[in-house]
């Protein structure tokens, strides 16, 4: 097909390996600079590649003569060259034979890639644009007094306190936690003579990230500044191990928060493409920015499949060639995604287990994808992932993938030293209930076998509790609850004389609630509370309730609308069967057969 | 990670890049024979390739070499050579630095390749073991009398029947329609001294195909024949143009019958991997087998989006490496998709419109994926495909993705010099409607109107109409089952005095279905009859209505679930801002300012 200009990309690792894959099928042309056999240039093989390293600088310019514009997977990164490429250029052939200058665009912008480079200086800037940070201070650097500093760090903000390397710290590499005065020296040691700073203890709740798209037209103007959603990150080791989509018990106006500063602080940043911005969540619901990553991210991983129309990798292609689609709306096509991280173990094998296990997890209600980078083990190296999207809530997706996390547990406890966790028995491979059915007490079971049957004929799974409004109101607003929280997406509730348990139950979750009348009662109107929909159906009819639920779980499951369909034309030809013999034998004889 | 056995893969064409794309992530090493620069090796580097032609018996022995399996993309390779290997085996060397011989299977085995490439054969015994097929004879060959037994054919079959070269047909290159006798000359011409077989000319209504798997164990014992959906296939100038997932306005027992069928012309074959079977719907509803493909197909393009979990290429790379998962069950992840090729134009920049189109359409309601295969444009070669995927029905999916199937319909006409056909005005992209309001008259409507206002708030796509159950039975039943067809996902009716309405719909449809009561009558059993459940509200009360229509629409769309959920903590924010001021002023001021 018609080729694309050419983006040339810094490094070739996993990243890099991803954004192949996604511009392989897209015919985005990639020029890459790393050495022969970097996992990106399995992945893709033309003859605009170049061979050496990201940080030669002119390696890099060989690679931006042969771009139409310059994009990194990694930020450690020469800005030098980079400015000097997007502002004066790189020498090229022209058509007489000489050289001439060509500029070459970098996206995201150098100016940005060198802000970010530097810690401290990256969140002195953020603070100044009243972005929330953690309080820091910047520690002399290695000639002066140092240990004077780090005493006046310690005044200020007292033990402990967190000593970072202002540079050069990826994944979290180069920090030191202050407890006392007596670990200035070591700090001082092993820190080495890097620029330092010293930044206030902050202990945080949960850590956040969010994935931002940040686009300009040419004229460098800002168009648009797009988020994805709030991920939940797990860090052990000072490295990424574990994604969770969405955060788990994190509200939504706390996420909605996160999201609106993590679109804040890409507003203030330059270049096109996707961002990173990892927060901390603090236990008084604070959310402070800790760190930037001006390109796609190990926290986005799970885009690949739970976003899948525009995964960040899609993002970071559409958005440094000015592709992005005007009308785009992130929408994740799942409910809830689980990344975990498989890091080289102990031995080359450690990681098979987790691999295998990422073949055979998939079920009804899950996907479970493996990512192979290409790369050989190393103790602690990320050297591919897994993700799973599950077609329900987090906690049951996490339910459901716990043996994915047993075993990357698993891999890091021999690899450090310690003692394997006990994993707990892998939980049974029984499927998320996706109907709750309640009543307020036994004596109305009875009214309800009808519909259960019908659930197990339609294999539906579900759950059956007793709940009353009456006797046991928190028991029952806590089960309401926790079906909301669940991956169940209809609730059957039975309802007697005074209908308050279907009604109740629906004014506190979000879900379908189905009420079946257990006798009668002006039910129609007393379930249905102001604002607080109850679908009621006929008095004592379990079976049409559960009919109901079906129909609904039909809406997402083509298996289920599949089989009302089947069942509704069963229903269908047993009339026409019986007419065909009423006619066929008349109704005298007829009634004679059916006594 | 720990490297995977090596498959190695006769042709690097785009049959061949996908498989790679899928095989990357997952960590299969692929070994590829073809051409430098082949599709495929574009999309994966590494040391073990072969160039050279796919046909060329010493590049195979090379490749065999190196792999521990072989596989094909293309059906038309040496078989003698493949049962030499996979028998007798090739030379590698020792460990005493002599040569030794190994054996490498072949998947699938190259008994079903060779019965495959003779098209005549393939169907006789196919024929003999019961699959339906249509009625064919061998024609003499070319040394002898072929006119004589064309003629014969024409006794046997009458006009026209049609003429096909047994062997090398890929794509349907081969077929000649013999209308009368005139034609017996030129025939014999065009089709030049190739084997030849005459069929019954069949006109069928329309093309079907359809995906298995079959895994067998290392002792090759069949294990499992599993079918993917059927869809339906356009042919163009005897060339797949367009796919669609499912087949349009086919019933579920027809469709059915053709998995039943293809899974039973797959079980007769031998060896592991994913087959294509394409089969013709004739009018009188009898589904016959035309052909197959022993390998992934241009009909299973649309699972690699539809089926994310597992698509033809992934159980293609599973089931030849013993690896497919146990429990797997063939689960399409959305219900419905349609697959465009993208044909080469007159000029090689034609298919530029279609390209930059597949970025632009992606919305709420449906996906588009672009696959470029890396191949120069020449006129009608096939050097990509466009995938969209539909969150609701197969109509509304194609009457948003039309704009795609036009420019593919205009490169076409381009090509082959037809006038370009009249491309009707693209559809408004307006979202396909998720919820159907119906009543019975128009003056139901105002009991109607607060919840279609509730519907607007929320920007839920709805219609409106008015439909009668007696005023009006049969317009009421289309509109019922229009709409079942068409991508809604509720239908919310009001019921009169004799609700019939809601009651008689939910009889034609497997979607849930809320009825209103517009005034007080025993609706609740009125509207529920036997097994066909009716989701009811207060009377009167549509607010509540299109509540329970969110509802349910949250159970599938997390940005309606988030909406009900923000919807809901309002209400009680409000209540308890009330609660407050009420104690804080006391109730007689309370009601004061009430007033």
């Amino acid at each position: 097909m018609t080729k694309k200009p050419v983006i040339g990309l810094l490094g070739g690792g996993q990243l890099g390996r991803m954004l192949c894959e996604s511009a392989g099928p897209l015919g985005y042309q990639i020029a890459i600079l790393d050495e022969e056999n970097s996992p990106a240039k399995q992945a893709n093989h033309n003859d605009l590649h170049v061979t050496g390293s990201f940080k030669d600088p002119a390696k890099i310019k060989l690679l931006a003569s042969r771009s139409d514009v310059l994009t990194v997977e990694i930020e450690h990164v020469d800005t030098q060259v980079l400015e000097e490429i997007a502002t004066v250029g790189v020498d090229v052939p022209d058509s007489q034979g000489g050289v001439t200058k060509k500029k070459v665009p970098v996206h995201p912008d150098w100016k940005t890639i060198r802000l970010i480079q530097d810690k401290y200086e990256q969140k002195e800037y953020l603070g100044k644009k009243g972005i929330p940070i953690a309080e820091q201070m910047a520690i002399a650097d290695a000639s002066a007094d140092r240990k004077a500093s780090l005493q006046e760090a310690a005044t200020k903000y007292g033990f402990p306190y967190m000593l970072k390397g202002a540079k050069g710290s990826y994944d979290g590499r180069g920090n030191f936690k202050v407890r006392s005065p007596e670990d200035f020296e070591t700090a001082i040691q092993q820190m080495g003579d890097q620029p330092l700073y010293a930044e206030r203890w902050v202990p945080f709740e949960m850590e956040l990230a969010v994935m931002v798209v940040r686009t300009e037209d040419d004229a460098g103007k800002l168009q648009k500044v797009m988020p994805y959603p709030v991920v939940e990150t797990i860090h052990e080791d000072s490295v990424c191990t574990k994604v969770f989509f969405p955060p788990r018990n994190v509200a939504d106006d706390m996420q909605t928060r996160a999201q609106k500063i993590a679109c804040d602080v890409v507003s203030h940043l330059w270049g096109r493409g996707v961002f990173a911005v990892e927060m901390f969540l603090l236990k008084d619901g604070q959310v402070i920015v800790n760190e930037i990553a001006p390109r796609p991210h190990n926290s986005g991983h799970y885009t690949i499949e739970a976003v899948p129309q525009m995964s960040q990798y899609k993002a970071q292609l559409c958005a440094i060639m000015n592709d992005f689609p005007e009308d785009f709306e992130v929408v994740p096509r799942v409910p809830s995604a689980l990344m975990v991280n498989i890091l080289g173990g102990a031995k080359p094998t450690s990681h098979d287990e987790l691999a295998e296990l990422s073949r055979k997890l998939t079920n009804r209600s899950m996907d479970v994808y493996l990512h192979d980078y290409g790369k050989q083990s190393k103790p602690g190296r990320k050297i591919g992932h897994v993700t799973a999207i599950g077609y329900s809530s987090i906690s049951k997706l996490v339910e459901m993938a716990h043996p994915l996390i047993a075993s990357a547990d698993k891999i890091r406890a021999e690899r450090v030293g310690e003692a394997a966790p006990t994993v707990s028995a892998s939980p049974s491979p029984k499927a998320a209930p996706l109907v709750a059915v309640t009543m307020g007490s036994d004596s109305d079971l009875p009214v309800l076998t009808a519909g259960l049957k019908i659930l197990d004929q339609f294999q539906v799974p579900y759950e059956v509790r007793i709940t009353s409004a009456h006797r046991t109101p928190h028991h029952m607003m806590k089960f309401a609850a926790e079906m909301a929280q669940g991956g169940v997406k209809v609730i059957i509730a039975a309802a007697g004389g005074a209908a308050h348990l279907p009604g109740m139950v629906a004014s506190e979750v979000h879900l379908p609630v189905i009420g079946v009348p257990v006798k009668a009662s002006p039910l129609l109107d007393r379930a249905n509370a102001r604002g607080i929909p109850c679908a009621t159906v006929g008095i004592g009819n379990s079976t049409n309730a559960a009919l109901l639920a079906i129909r609904i779980l039909g809406t997402t499951y083509p298996e289920y609308a599949a089989q009302m369909k089947a069942y509704q034309t069963k229903m269908k030809d047993e009339v026409l069967e019986k007419d065909e013999k009423l006619s066929s034998d008349g109704w005298q004889k007829y009634l004679e057969a059916k006594k």
